[in-house]
């Protein structure tokens, strides 16, 4: 499975880091309008929040130009869920908390993409988990750091890489094991989702050091 | 055009990222004066400032080692810059908004230079665009966020990167008519300048989303 | 010694990068134990400050996958930092000032080897310098962007960026010379050490620009 790896991607590298794309995006441009950014605003935060993580990740695997600019469907996907936001956010607000939940979503989806890409790359198991995990984690911090917020990721009592960790983790996993890589990319996103939904719902936190309290 | 890029970039590329790399340097040194930096930190506002939207830019599409390293002239001339700041800037200070307008002329060379490289090296014309945007406003989103702040391209009332978006997009719409790469380079720098400085004369600005105010 | 650069790189870019990598680390960990932030806090700052600044060294030159990746010591160099942190922070605390230490050693490594990895792969005297100044300096920004602080090496009164110039400069000129690299590099790193150790033992400052107080 690793040569001439831009060819043999598969379907499942592609499909998530589109529904990332788009529903990271959707989150972002949210808070864009939450922020009263203007127009152009809301569409440098959905395009950062959506395609910074996985711009990221290619670059450091050196697969240039960067699926982000090379892909024709990823900058649209982007650029949609802009539009979205721009002309319908007083809908969606309706949702209960809807940047979290598209947040929980992008994660999941992101984790996978990551991962098995840089499986396809013949990066070792333990840097591909820290690939799904910055892949996932990446957009959203370089929004907050534009926002001059200290990134959510970073704050105690969200299991949030942790949530993205399981989800690229089981990716890495699933590959030793050869199995399906559509299941077990469907498997981890939807593990990393339920972690995250979980961890609000209930308020699971990770622990801090032992005495640093 | 797209065989063997590194060695048919033209001239366009070149002196636009030279003298963009110039005055967006002297912008992000006079910045550091203001706050007080001492001269290294002088120095590093100089090089982000000047090379950091350029780096990017050729990170994202492979161009490696980045020109901002491999040319001789990159470097010495944000260098340049913040010697000619730590030594002057009494002298440049007198000038009315001098930050603005060195931005404003940045803006539209590394516009122009953006989009011209990412044509070069065969990226479709909507992702040249925002790689146009990128390298216009890579450099100056850095600086503010070294210096803790949000970022001005995302601060509503000013119409910033529309105007590195109006030069980028005429030096696309150029190649694809098949215009000259001068003359569609200068009307692209010149296009982003002027729009630039209208906006902030009349105090022109993007709207925001229907109902977020 | 530019032929085949991955396979040439010689010992002293890996020895550094990886002395750099766990000091480094260890100060990053302690700040974020300081932040009260929680274990996986804990170990994104160790990798974020750890591997951040030779990670942008191995892009900017297009040595890609980066190092961090596809070395297998990198990552674990960064997380056995963190594991040490985690569970020993109240014991390290107890000698005096130990992120400034850590952090002082780690810029005497990590100007060695951004340095010495650059001229490997051919770049320039003075952008490799620049290099080895990145590396040095990289990941500590980084992790202070990320805590939304202003990177210590803009601020006034240390003679940061200053150390790790004199390190990278050293290996520039022991090269120049054809000196040995091993003692090159071990001139190098302990440059950067003192000269950092003597500017906080005795307050050296670097200027500012004239008038600007």
């Amino acid at each position: 499975m690793n040569e001439l790896p831009p060819v043999v991607l598969g379907p499942v590298v592609l499909w998530a880091d589109l529904a990332g794309i788009f529903v990271s995006a959707l989150g972002g441009a949210l808070l864009a309008v939450r922020h009263k950014l203007d127009v152009f605003g809301v569409f440098v935060l959905a395009i950062v929040t959506g395609l910074a993580g996985g711009m990221a990740r290619d670059v450091l695997i050196g697969a240039t130009p960067v699926a982000a600019l090379a892909n024709t469907l990823y900058l649209p996907s982007a650029l949609a869920a802009g539009a979205v936001v721009f002309f319908g956010h007083r809908v969606i607000e309706r949702a209960s908390q809807p940047v979290m939940l598209f947040d929980a979503m992008a994660l999941g989806f992101f984790a996978v993409a990551g991962a098995r890409k840089a499986l396809t790359y013949g990066i070792d198991p333990l840097p591909a988990v820290l690939l799904g995990v910055l892949t996932a984690v990446g957009g959203g911090a370089l929004r907050d750091v534009l926002l001059a917020e200290v990134p959510r990721v970073l704050k105690v009592g969200e299991l949030y890489a942790l949530a993205a960790m399981l989800g690229a983790t089981i990716v890495v996993a699933g590959d030793a094991l050869n199995l399906p890589s559509t299941l077990v990319g469907i498997a981890g996103a939807l593990g990393t989702f339920a972690l995250r939904m979980v961890s609000v719902r209930f308020g699971l936190t990770a622990p801090r050091a032992p005495g640093s309290d």
